[in-house]
């Protein structure tokens, strides 16, 4: 049959199904934007006859990383707030961000936020900011599956709208989303939080969510002070409120999750709600730890996030793996806590699956969007290469990312991003910040 | 005055002295292996005569990165033992290393991690492993700074010396040190922990480390169970086997010290020894989390070590920073619980003077050795750049390394080592593996 791609004699191939499936000296074919053959790389390179050959000799093939949290227009806003809480750091990026975030510096940040992404061999991104059609533009235009939408405040905030402008940008956010272009996302809706959202307006995003078949992605339980403002103003837990409202009962990906009690994992595992665990975000902030695995043993399903650069400083998922691994080790006091396999599929598939797009993404499965990566492994930190999948959680990083796919585009190539020119989209950021700052 | 190397209009250099000075736009000279002028780029190009010029626009320049604690060899044994405790993954790494480890696999496994670590930036290790003198001609040989010696058991263990040929080879060590040559290093002498050398045996130690002048490192503290050993088998805990034998007066370097109660803190704090914490080991192998910030609170210096590869995969010191920010601050609740300024001087000069080299290496200061890296901060994930400190530990990693310098050599320059042909190396390193396991 025809292909368009041959990725020819991988090292190995880290399909990510719920077996772990690693195939060693494997191939894959795209065609059409999808992957039409995987398998021994005799096998498919007899079965196919390919436009173009990719070497993928000495590296290993597995699914674009699937970010579940981030707000990638404040990789400008990187380095502005150190050494302060979740509360500290809020105030002091909310005034840096209302001076400098107007939809082109949006669109700007989420440019190079998406590039960076891609460059980590992230191909997914759940993405919450304001201007979401600045921001969809700019991350989109990079080549990143960029799933975003309209974010929700009871009360102004630093873009200025009120209510009733953000519900209707959210009406509105079928069409643009069309008109922008890009590989398929879902809808999304993102109010920001239980303390920032009263739960008349939760429940009024709620019933949009029906009505428009939207997704919906909010902070939760992010640390201790946040779940006392929202005790404080709403008289009850973050949890409750999304409970309450009918928030939980679409399903949300919930960033963060860190303070959750009994009553709150209970209600989030009945309802089939996700986690987005942020680990490298609630370490620096001193957020406190999240028990993923006693949440993943809850049957809740949890996918990964870097947060923003703001907070986290960077949006490089592999370290994010290992910081995952490592902290439900601590945590659980068991170095079994958590296989390496485990947190490659938290990465991947569990993350699709969180965006309703388990069937489209997340896998090295035929029928697939081809969303792939490749990392070199003929490097001396992945020499010798035991267990690709403690390779990948354990010793690779984002410079062994050699080239990456999303929807069959090679949109990295030889670590070149091949929609954007980088030097000047670097010279663009450091302008933007430099002027904003003068 | 003349200079063999002119490192020009760096984009600020991290001096890692007491002050975390930074100082932006600015060069170095480095003649005859050491630092001869650091200062503003038009002082210092006025100042000096060169006979090379390192274009450094871009780049950060800081001193290379000081690994206090691993094992370089056992890099052959990458991937060994996963999702096990830290007695559970001794068991299987002594059967293996029992069959892979003769003298000439010690010295191609110390090539293979002296490349990965210099690769990473690190400059300097402080390493234990058996047949000294094989491991030394490996690591010395890529040009890094090699701090190892004679390791000490009291029973035969996988080199099969007697205690005897142990003490004899401990004598012979400053001449093989001297035949071997490389880089200026301290002798040294390694007992392997208080639960696998007996009281006896720690005193002989302490005394030959007198004898010869010898810095001394050992195992200690590193988990609850091992705690409990040395317990069942000296009668005391491992702190007290170190004070009692008359090791803790050498001012040792610690390793891990993740479990020590008040008693074990305060006889440290007092014999001025040091802590080599290793986060990366210590979470995989979930050991515990050392709390290094009360460490340094009772006035003990601590440095940073990656452990072998085969308990924390690789041999990153990025990483490492990384994690000991990121454990500090979830062990104390406080986001400021350290700085990213004193993460970056303990894996420089904070290590240095546990090898009592601090007037030697470990900063960027006129008089030293010019043991120097540089990172590209030219890409996506450093930029915008406002805090060099933070960028080094939240957003900087090993692929920012462009070039090394160690008492002067370049030894990676635009990413190669210059000494070693690395994929022969790797392809050794990988019939190596091959061989052993047949």
């Amino acid at each position: 049959m025809r292909a368009d791609l041959l990725i020819d004699s991988a090292r190995g191939i880290l399909v990510c199904d719920d077996a772990s499936t690693v195939l060693m000296d494997a191939s894959a074919a795209v065609a059409d934007g999808r992957i039409i053959a995987v398998g021994p790389a005799d096998d498919v390179r007899s079965q196919v006859s390919a436009d173009r050959v990719l070497d993928a000799r000495g590296m290993l093939l597995m699914p674009g990383l699937v970010n579940l949290h981030t707000h990638l227009p404040m990789t400008l806003l990187r380095g502005v707030a150190e050494d302060v809480d979740l509360q500290g750091f809020l105030e002091m990026v909310w005034a840096e961000e209302a001076r400098v975030m107007d939809p082109s510096g949006v669109e700007l940040g989420a440019r190079l936020g998406a590039v960076e992404a891609l460059l980590c061999g992230t191909t997914t991104a759940l993405d919450m900011y304001f201007h979401p059609e600045a921001c969809h533009v700019g991350a989109a235009s990079a080549g990143l599956r960029h799933v975003t939408g309209p974010v929700f405040f009871s009360f102004p905030g630093p873009d200025g709208l009120s209510w009733e402008q953000r519900m209707d940008l959210a009406r509105r956010w079928p069409d643009a989303l069309r008109s922008i272009g890009g590989p398929h996302v879902p809808l999304a809706l993102m109010p920001h939080a239980a303390y920032t959202v009263d739960l008349a307006g939760l429940a009024e995003i709620a019933r949009l969510a029906d009505e428009l078949g939207a997704m919906v992605t909010t902070h939760a339980a992010e640390n201790d002070t946040e779940t006392a403002d929202t005790l404080a103003s709403r008289g009850m837990r973050p949890i409750a409120c999304f409970a309450e409202s009918g928030i939980l009962r679409q399903r949300p990906v919930l960033a963060h999750a860190v303070r959750m009690d009994d009553d709150d994992v209970s209600a989030v595992a009945g309802a089939g709600a996700s986690v987005a665990h942020c680990p490298g975000s609630n370490l620096k902030l001193a957020s406190g730890a999240a028990d993923v695995v006693g949440y993943r043993q809850r049957g809740i399903p949890v996918g990964l996030g870097t947060d923003g650069c703001s907070s986290s400083n960077d949006l490089d998922m592999f370290v994010v793996m290992r910081l995952a691994a490592d902290l439900a080790r601590l945590l659980r006091s068991d170095p079994a806590a958590i296989s390496a396999a485990d947190v490659v599929r938290m990465a991947t598939l569990d993350g699709a699956r969180a965006l309703g797009m388990g069937e489209r993404i997340g896998s090295v499965e035929v029928g697939k969007e081809a969303d792939l990566i490749l990392l070199d492994t003929r490097v001396p930190h992945l020499t010798p290469l035991r267990n690709p999948h403690t390779a990948v959680v354990f010793s690779a990083g984002r410079s062994d990312v050699r080239h990456v796919l999303v929807a069959g585009e090679l949109v990295v190539e030889d670590r070149r991003p091949t929609r954007v020119d980088v030097p000047a989209l670097l010279a663009a950021a450091d302008a933007r910040v430099a002027t904003a700052a003068s």
